[in-house]
């Protein structure tokens, strides 16, 4: 787990760079890391021709009400699941009329919530075109440390999502054997 | 203008105290700023208690669609204008359904934008029962420092309009002279 902001800057640059050279752009959904990731990649200069917002789901009721994410799932599992991940990527593409979208979702501490233990956190990364793809973390440390770790994994799960990904130009074609 | 981390801690911890005593809840909409705002304030240990989310519209026609700042007004003066933060700042308590709304909207460089001198913003404060307050800054430095000043400029306006704020309760009395 990465914790170095010059590292995490790097990283966003790279994944904007790319984005920027492809004509897409981004936005995130975020809970835990409450606007962290977003500024992490405002941060860098000429973002806003990728970035085109974030939205900060604090409270569990607006991952619903705000970017969809499906009530009866957050009612049975609660906000710290990785279904809830995919579901708030999914959203914020959507809401934000985003191609990529990037989510975080975890407990950040000091006392476990939903029933889930500090430092679990999911991380999700959307292609409009694609399904998401999510990851599971286990983290050390104080507020501060875990909410870190998780912009970290959020990035580098988008920055590998992104060198996998070939976009699919027009529909299928057929060949007649 | 402050651009001490450690003030702005106390001063974002001083506002969730006082709105946490009120029973009263808390969202951001964040242009220049990407999400710091919301950030700074999800730092507090017990923000969730108060601070319910944010809404980072970098992108201008996410003002319109997202925060329903008027598309109109967007398209005569450009987003870094007085009346665009007002109307983010309720735009928000609306989408976040929250009872106090805190907007930024500016340029942080290195180019001016629509027009708007680097260094130009605006910030503003709305209580979902009264008018928003709105106040122009000038700042010096680079991106960082900006908007570093820009979050400062935004918790300090907040504060002093909690402090002037005085919930009226029920409808108006009659007196019969």
């Amino acid at each position: 787990m990465n914790l170095e902001p010059a590292r995490d800057r790097d990283v966003a640059a790279g994944l904007l760079e790319v984005l920027a050279a492809r004509g897409e752009t981004l936005g995130c959904a975020e809970s835990l890391t409450g606007g962290l990731l977003t500024a992490r990649l405002v941060d860098v200069p000429g973002a806003s021709r990728v970035l085109r917002g974030g939205i900060v789901c604090y409270a569990t009721d607006l991952k619903a009400s705000v970017l969809g994410v499906p009530a009866d799932l957050l009612a049975e599992r609660g906000a710290v699941d990785p279904d809830v991940a995919a579901a708030m990527a999914q959203g914020v593409c959507r809401v934000l009329a985003v191609d990529w979208g990037l989510a975080t979702t975890g407990v950040a501490g000091p006392d476990p919530a939903d029933g889930k233990p500090v430092g679990l956190a999911y991380v999700a990364v959307m292609a409009r075109a694609g399904a998401p793809v999510v990851r599971e973390l286990a983290l050390d440390g104080d507020r501060t440390a875990i909410r870190a770790g998780v912009v970290a994994a959020c990035l580098d799960l988008a920055a590998d999502a992104l060198a996998r990904h070939t976009r699919v130009v027009g529909g299928p074609v057929a060949y007649r054997g």
